[in-house]
């Protein structure tokens, strides 16, 4: 690729950003390469379903390569992008250098233990579909070994399941668990006694849904404790996990087997090598025009950027990733044109925010307007449709949600890693 | 388990036959354990289509506990089976022993590499779930890998594959290879030359699907030649293979990095611990009531019970399996009543064979009834969603094949063993 005349622009990242960049590049006079670790995309928001059995792999997992088979001037690199060498405008992967004229990092963003080692050994990220696989098979093999354990004590650890983190991910996680728990699976293990299940939600500050208004809050609160029997800790701080107890900054400890980390994320760490500018979350710091600064060449978008507006830095929602990469291809498209333009600044419009919190139930603000259940979670559910990569899934998905909503079958129970021995 | 009163029969085995057992044997008053190492079915028929990322995982596999909701009576022990105690009527697992009044063994089969060691270390079986998985992997990263690869005879290398067996397995697998390659990767990898990518099929006899007729023997190798490009290698027998060069008897090799060995299956090893007779492929000897002989507490089924009819062992085919388990399920109630009971005799009513040889063609030969091409296919599609597990797999998979047919797309293609590094 290094002896093209055309400026090649290198694209890190396939998620949400980085796929609407690179679509936007296409058909023009240049030459596109996305780069990714995985060979697909993966719609982040539905991850928490996959986790917990109500979607397979395939339904949320898509095939980069499929959203480029017409766009020939775009080519996928799959490789791990490792480091920089600005100096000479090339990025270093594990499977060589590739040399760049422009630079898009949307490498996403990973989870933040905030350096607590042992909680990160023995409790589980949910930032990636290999993650969610194993929370699947995970939270499946507790049940199994649950109807095995005749050590009461023991048995409940397994069946008491921890989300950490009030945000949209923790909530809709302890709620899809309790839902998975006591619509599913209380129907088909005969032999255990729900009542030693459990699931809880811990979060360190007052509130969950931090960018909700205050009344959706408390009604989050009141359905995942009320309808969906979720222990919800709010002002509950983690200090410690071995695997067997999870520990509270009040002293307490919940004993468990299971704990979801879904309390912060930060940028892949990979982006820190570029020696620009980041804040604590290690996410680098951008002019307006998504430019990194010093760095005219490179811009970054998304989860691993930090914008600021408003005295803040903008959230890591994809609503945020794909306006940046509109107006990136804006500004790439001037540059082509006249490496001098003045060149387009950001401004994040607020597309408001929304959460599912079980089957029937959720919550949406978008500016004055706030919705709360039945209507609200099918609103959510449309919304989250239109947004999944491809016509086929967005069908597939549909059906699914109505056979799990009318049977409450989560056929996507699969425990896919069992060891591969006697097989020959 | 060991202090109920009522019989309590095991069944080793949630394949076709084992399923349907512990189905027939609901609301009984008996109690039944049903034992598997995954916690989930395998429609086998179908691996091949997950293997080339035509399906996904969930559309094969379905959840066992599923089947038994609503009978009571059924329990699932997720369990690897090891030894026996047949003494005191003990299975023993990895999980502990479980003992039995009845036992039925429908443990199934495995990948028979004939003793062919390195053969076995350097290619890929296809008999379970996670074997399917591993081959389209495999597959879907040699084209990765093909694309960074500057030396000619090591792409080739990468875009050769090859099916070893001419059975349904091997021909469907090499129809579905070519499609992937010819129908779906051409048209998504706009770097590579698909000149260099081939699909070759060795069988060591001088004909396909032996159970066919001449005349379907031969239109399969012309279609897979002729429409698919596969080069069909009959008479053709493998001698070694190091994960580089498959080395033929003639004294020829074929250079390759992907062999998918489809030559033979035998039972799984742990059958051959009761002691009892085995033949060749490690199957046990089962009598015309399908009892191990001197043991008339244990019966077997399907893949891993040896049954002679017209003096030969019936295939290792699910309607054996599913017919055989009627009949268990009869023996099992007369001996429940009566110890003594005369038992019924097993005798297995040729349903007929097909094969897909890719879209558009299928081999079905029934008694003295022929089909080939279209029509054929589309019996083949329809028989075998009617056998899939479960009202949502019938119509999703039938909408899964639809789309394929029309769109050529395989949204399966998903790389899901990637490394876990930098992801924390």
């Amino acid at each position: 690729m290094a002896d093209t005349k055309r400026p090649h622009i290198v694209v890190v990242g396939a998620g949400f950003g980085g796929v609407k960049v690179a679509k936007g590049l296409a058909e023009l006079p240049v030459d596109v390469t996305i780069i990714d670790r995985n060979n697909f995309h993966v719609f982040q928001p539905l991850l928490y379903q996959l986790s917990t059995s109500e979607l397979d792999e395939n339904e949320i997992a898509y095939p980069i390569r499929a959203f480029f088979r017409n766009t020939k001037n775009v080519r996928f690199f799959m490789a791990h992008a490792e480091d920089f060498d600005t100096e000479n405008k090339v990025l270093i992967t594990d499977h060589g250098d590739v040399h760049y004229d422009y630079l898009v990092l949307a490498a996403g963003a990973m989870t933040n233990f905030f350096g607590m080692e042992s909680v990160a050994k023995h409790s589980f990220g949910m930032k990636t579909l290999q993650e969610a696989v194993a929370i699947r098979n995970h939270v499946l093999r507790m049940f199994e070994n649950a109807t095995k354990c005749e050590d009461a004590e023991e048995r409940r650890r397994m069946l008491t399941f921890v989300c950490v983190g009030g945000g949209p991910t923790g909530v809709e996680c302890a709620g899809a668990l309790s839902e998975l728990i006591y619509g599913v699976m209380a129907h088909e293990y005969h032999d255990l006694d729900f009542s030693e299940a459990k699931v809880v939600l811990v979060e360190a500050m007052d509130h969950v849904l931090a960018m909700m208004p205050d009344e959706l809050q408390q009604e989050t609160i009141r359905v995942l404790h009320d309808i969906r029997k979720v222990d919800v800790r709010i002002s509950t701080q983690v200090m410690d996990y071995d695997g067997e107890e999870l520990k509270l900054k009040d002293g307490s400890s919940i004993p468990t087997k299971t704990v979801i980390w879904a309390a912060g994320v930060k940028a892949v760490s990979f982006v820190k090598k570029l020696g620009a500018e980041t804040d604590r979350a290690g996410r680098v710091v951008v002019e307006k025009t998504l430019q990194v600064k010093e760095h005219p060449e490179i811009f970054a978008i998304g989860d691993c950027a930090n914008f600021m507006q408003d005295g803040r830095p903008l959230a890591t929602v994809a609503p945020v990733a794909t306006q940046q990469a509109e107006v990136c291809v804006q500004n790439i498209k001037k540059l082509l044109k006249d490496p001098n333009a003045k060149l387009s600044e950001f401004t994040y419009k607020d597309v408001g925010a929304m959460a599912t919190i079980c089957r029937g139930h959720a919550v949406v603000a978008m500016g004055s307007m706030k919705m709360r259940g039945f209507f609200a979670w099918v609103a959510w559910m449309v919304v989250h449709l239109m947004r999944l990569a491809g016509t086929y899934t967005n069908l597939t998905v549909a059906y699914k949600w109505f056979w799990n909503f009318l049977f409450g079958l989560r056929l996507g129970r699969v425990i896919n890693d069992t060891e591969m021995q006697d097989i020959r």
